[in-house]
């Protein structure tokens, strides 16, 4: 085990999660976030908190833990950004959910600072990754994934090895985030299908979790539904902005994604109508109120 | 273990493995079906072929493994439908795909012939039907139960009860069959995407059935389209016929179903353009043409 400095720009919940496992495995972790509050809890927990000049110099890993590409850019190289601070032979590891073509973008502009750049998409929630079991799917160079090791170690269960560039990670997450956001959607459609011919939601997940309709998302979110639950173990607003990128990949590729398309709308409506911070199974209010329906829980 | 006189109509994949299973079983049974070869198939494995008028008084139970609502009724009640000459107490064990309000229907007016109906749609494939391991979502009365449970014993491995009368088990039914083929052009639409994204079909399969994209339908069709097999385990054709029984009933409850909607466009698109017979991962084809991609076993 080798210890490394360690910077975690975005404290979220997903960024939180990775930043307290790292402190709680022994390295010496500093935290950015626009949000004092995030910061000043992450120091009551053993965290550092200090300015990016004096930060780039000292760390072997930089997480980017933001939102999307564009913030991704600001923290490597806005006003101020960190990449021009970094030491050469350290890495960048990337987390956000970005088109592949914009991470060969870092990647060959960390380069040009001799800085090696993981192309590191995670899956999973923040749950697990305050459990340190994130699912990385993880490109780039051998030196980059050397780099980043300890880090990966600390914060994923799985880290599945995509090719030696950036790139193939995040085509990967593109692919999974298309899949599970669908699989969300049709979740909350049949659900609430079956409850207009008189399928209980109960009845629902009992009988087609052992069905050939089944889902990984279906297991897991309709038990949302039927405890009226909707804290947001996974915030509905991420499916607007991962599905959307989905689509401008496929946009950029000529590629006709109707499925996907259709699922983004429902999750659009959901969030138009002031559903966005709850948790994502919410998609199925948008179907409940369409079709005179009373989920559990409602009123 | 009590032995019955069965009529199985209907011997396509489905129908033929569960009356192959009635006959091991040591059931005595009748196959019908418009296909004389089949029939001979049958006969020259156990199966007894006779008229209609001969085998209705002699049956305890009749299985319907039609194609779909019309077909059924034409079975029951259309010229020398099959009712008019059951005895009182026997049952119907109706297995296509129906509408809720058919199956109720159905139910009333075997009724009035003094003959139980149990409203028993199937899942699993034309393998599992000949293993006796299908899946009934079954609803009816106590009476029909009792009835077909011989029967029932032979052909599933799970009986799902959902109810005391028809209609329920449909409804499930319907359930099942709105997500099983979405979540097959949804896979088909991934698959594709990832391809245009550099993600092979074979690493698609390996990291995506780990991750929170994967369905159980995922896991069953996508090595096929890696293997480049599309032999009918489960024939294309089915979907724009269940997914347009889905959709009607969706429109009969007012209820809006775009995922479902969009999915079914899909289907059509492939069995329009002549891939109706084969195996419904062939949907994956309207995809990749729409993308000039090559999939695996394509010149």
């Amino acid at each position: 085990m080798s210890y490394q400095s360690v910077a975690i720009f975005g404290l979220g919940s997903m960024g939180y999660g990775i930043a307290s496992s790292l402190v709680k495995a022994g390295h010496k972790s500093y935290g950015f976030d626009v949000n004092e509050v995030a910061v000043d809890r992450f120091v009551s927990e053993g965290g550092v908190s200090a300015g990016v000049a004096f930060v780039g110099p000292d760390v072997d890993t930089v997480i980017v833990v933001v939102l999307n590409a564009e913030q991704t850019e600001s923290v490597l190289f806005g006003e101020n950004g960190v990449v021009q601070y970094m030491k050469r032979g350290s890495c960048v590891l990337a987390c956000a959910t970005v088109p592949p073509d914009f991470a060969r973008q870092m990647e060959n502009r960390c380069a040009d600072h001799g800085v090696h750049y993981l192309d590191a998409p995670i899956s999973g929630g923040s749950v697990k990754a305050g459990l340190g079991q994130l699912t990385v799917m993880a490109s780039g160079s051998a030196d980059a994934f050397l780099t980043a090791r300890p880090v990966l170690d600390v914060m994923a269960e799985t880290v599945f090895e995509l090719g030696d560039e950036a790139g193939s990670g995040s085509a990967m997450k593109a692919v999974n985030q298309l899949l599970a956001g669908v699989h969300i959607a049709t979740m909350a459609e049949a659900l609430t299908f079956g409850m207009t011919q008189g399928v209980t939601p109960e009845k629902f997940v009992e009988v087609i979790t052992k069905c050939a309709g089944s889902s990984w998302m279906l297991e897991n979110r309709a038990p949302h539904i039927i405890n009226g639950d909707y804290n947001p173990y996974s915030a509905l607003d991420i499916w607007p902005k991962d599905l959307g990128i989905v689509l401008d990949i496929a946009k950029s590729a000529k590629f006709s994604a109707p499925i996907t398309a259709a699922a983004l709308q429902q999750f659009l409506a959901a969030s138009g109508s002031g559903l966005g911070a709850q948790d994502d199974a919410a998609v199925a209010k948008v179907y409940a109120r369409n079709a005179g329906l009373t989920l559990p829980g409602d009123q």
